[in-house]
């Protein structure tokens, strides 16, 4: 947890409400750091419905080998997070720090280890010493509570400079249902101390298959929308768990995806999702500057996407924005490199309001003066239109700064 | 021109002898600059070929589509560099300015505008007043001489903090012939006054078809192995002169890519573009280390160099060598966001003789100290094996210093 709070944090935190049979503990178990919590355990009730998405990185740490082996099962009763150690590239013995982690809680929560969750995030390659979850997980089984959410997303920080959690509720067949979230990231993604990692819980009757759904297409629209360094984690993990104890209050069970019910519980999905991936963004190591990039008028939708992610990944772009530079060249720049259909001579460029290129060429009307104060905010919009088709996304990230660079060229030890 | 010239530069530059029929000058134009040369003019001799490679751009300069649709005639007169302006995204207005240039170069060499090729780096999206060239070329014609190449080279420069010679010499059928080439860049590649631009003047008489082979495969080893910041140009260009006046000295012309007399030449072309793409490497911005980046036991060729490229871009790589951290974890998220074949068990990693890494965890024997005291240097190499087949890459790259976020953070204007 760094010192200094990143300036586009919120401004305060919302109180998550309780969801039914979740309850959350956190502890000290001294993996890396002192005087601070590093254990995340949340209990969960019979039949929870579990889905997840994971990094897509050809090195995955052992705790995602874990989750993806487990989620085919689809249920879960524990969820162990610890920060800290990302038990990744350690080998065999991190798959048994994995094993030992889950036997520990399996026991403390009185259930099968294949239904505990597991995510770790920390230093790369140092062995994992998972016998110090032993006492530590019975311990939080007895003092776990429905509410602690801002200890939970406190607990699982690395390089984070705010916790981050979010909440919404909607409808399902007329009962409300509520989804919280809470994520940690401040890199997208450095597996040294930032790996991005996000649990989200709701009391929603929904089948782990119809939840495997929704969540691959919010993290599509959400955390896939972001980054701040383009590096990819050997950890990215998120999990969302349906408890399923709305139903006790009439809510239905929803098994199939296509479920005209679920219009309003996909949307509230979503925009949790949204918010959870902006606030990584939002406290990107180094980040001074929140930045999103809209990109219109592409071939389609996935060219859009990639316009875009080009865009929010290119350095020049990024040290530009840091540097209060409406660089539009640099931004012409990301847009060829992308290797998407376009033409030079149909792109129009935007930074908020202000057009400062259009049909290939300088805005003859843009006004330098107003673009530099423009600039000097802490929120950019960068907009493209390619005037070719109707194409559209958006990706968020932040600016790169020289913080950027000198917390990521600190020595680990 | 930067006045701090990168630790990593040359100690000295070779003498580049004449090639018949070759005539360097340079003048100052007053583009963008004061006081320095910002024009490159280089008179070719009769049937000259040319050969030319550009960036994968969608969104290349005006320069670029012009040298793209003359390059098919295969025969060169003249060529005209400016530094200040890129003379990209500048619409209609842009090609006109490069016509006109054409023109006034045609007028001064005695050839057709066609015969003139044109490559332009600076600033993105300012029209270029291709009017300021009249006069200045047709004194550049008069005084032009045959071994002007360090001039040449300082003439093209933009933030690089030193020019960029290279000299080899071959013998085709028992005759000697020389190469030279000069080069510019010191983004990889930043439009915004950081474009690679390299251009390469033999005597040997090759044909047109034949050299652009060479010239591919040449750039395929070389510029295309070098990565600064992972930012592709608008304006990249590579272009390759055959005079072909080594024939009068019984030099045979070579008319097909599989002429075995060849041999010795494609190598001294290959050493010579590798030469000056490590240089620009070495005067990336902000750069105070040179990295090697190499990659054995690939699945094949094409996966190394992904793998090669993936950990040569990555931010977090970079700021790791930057502070002078062996943050082999960061190696291998590198390697797995490649998204190529690898195995977290079978992958070793060496930071220059020291191997840190192996069969998917910390190596026992590795010694700290050892490792601390070589990351120190100012040349790095970094190795990994990845333990599945034949496959071999290697990149070039420099680290990631606040002193890159500085230079492209600081106003345009």
């Amino acid at each position: 947890m760094s010192k200094t709070v990143s300036p586009l944090a919120p401004k305060s935190f919302p109180a998550l409400p309780a969801i039914e049979g979740v309850r959350i503990a956190t502890a000290e178990a001294g993996i890396r750091y002192k005087n601070r919590t590093d254990v995340l355990y949340v209990t969960l009730p019979k039949d929870t419905a579990v889905a997840g998405v994971f990094t897509r990185s050809k090195c995955p740490s052992a705790p995602v080998d874990w989750c993806r082996k487990n989620l085919a099962k689809g249920t879960a009763r524990a969820l162990v997070v610890n920060s800290g150690n990302a038990n990744a590239f350690t080998g065999k013995r991190g798959a048994e720090a994995v094993k030992l982690t889950a036997d520990i809680a399996a026991e403390a929560a009185g259930c099968r280890a294949s239904q505990v969750f597991i995510a770790s995030t920390g230093v790369i390659g140092e062995p994992l010493d998972a016998a110090k979850f032993e006492g530590v997980l019975t311990a939080c089984e007895k003092k776990a509570k429905p509410t602690a959410w801002l200890d939970a997303a406190k607990a699982i920080m690395t390089t984070d400079t705010f916790p981050k959690v979010a909440t919404r509720t909607a409808t399902i067949g007329g009962v409300e249902v509520t989804l919280n979230g809470i994520a940690k990231g401040a890199g997208m993604i450095a597996p040294d101390m930032a790996t991005m990692l996000s649990f989200v819980f709701t009391d929603a009757p929904i089948a782990a298959p119809v939840l495997q759904a929704l969540l691959k297409k919010g993290a599509d629209k959400s955390f896939n929308c972001v980054t701040v360094d383009s590096d990819t984690s050997t950890s990215d993990t998120l999990l969302f768990f349906a408890t399923g104890t709305a139903g006790a209050r009439g809510a239905p069970t929803i098994s199939l995806p296509s479920d005209r019910r679920l219009k309003e519980f996909r949307s509230a999905l979503e925009s949790l999702l949204c918010d959870l991936a902006q606030q990584v963004a939002r406290d990107g190591e180094g980040a001074r500057k929140f930045v999103t990039v809209k990109v219109t008028g592409a071939t389609g939708a996935t060219s859009a996407k990639r316009i875009a992610m080009a865009i929010a990944n290119s350095p020049l772009v990024k040290t530009a924005v840091a540097g209060e530079d409406a660089n539009w060249g640099r931004v012409v720049m990301a847009v060829g490199k992308a290797g998407e259909p376009a033409e030079r001579d149909k792109l129009a460029i935007w930074f908020g309001d202000i057009r400062v290129a259009v049909k290939g060429a300088r805005d003859q009307e843009y006004d330098e003066a107003k673009t530099s104060a423009y600039m000097k905010g802490d929120e950019i919009t960068i907009r493209v239109d390619l005037g070719l088709g109707r194409g559209e996304a958006t990706a968020w990230t932040c600016d790169l700064t020289k913080a950027y660079v000198e917390i990521n060229g600190d020595y680990r030890s």
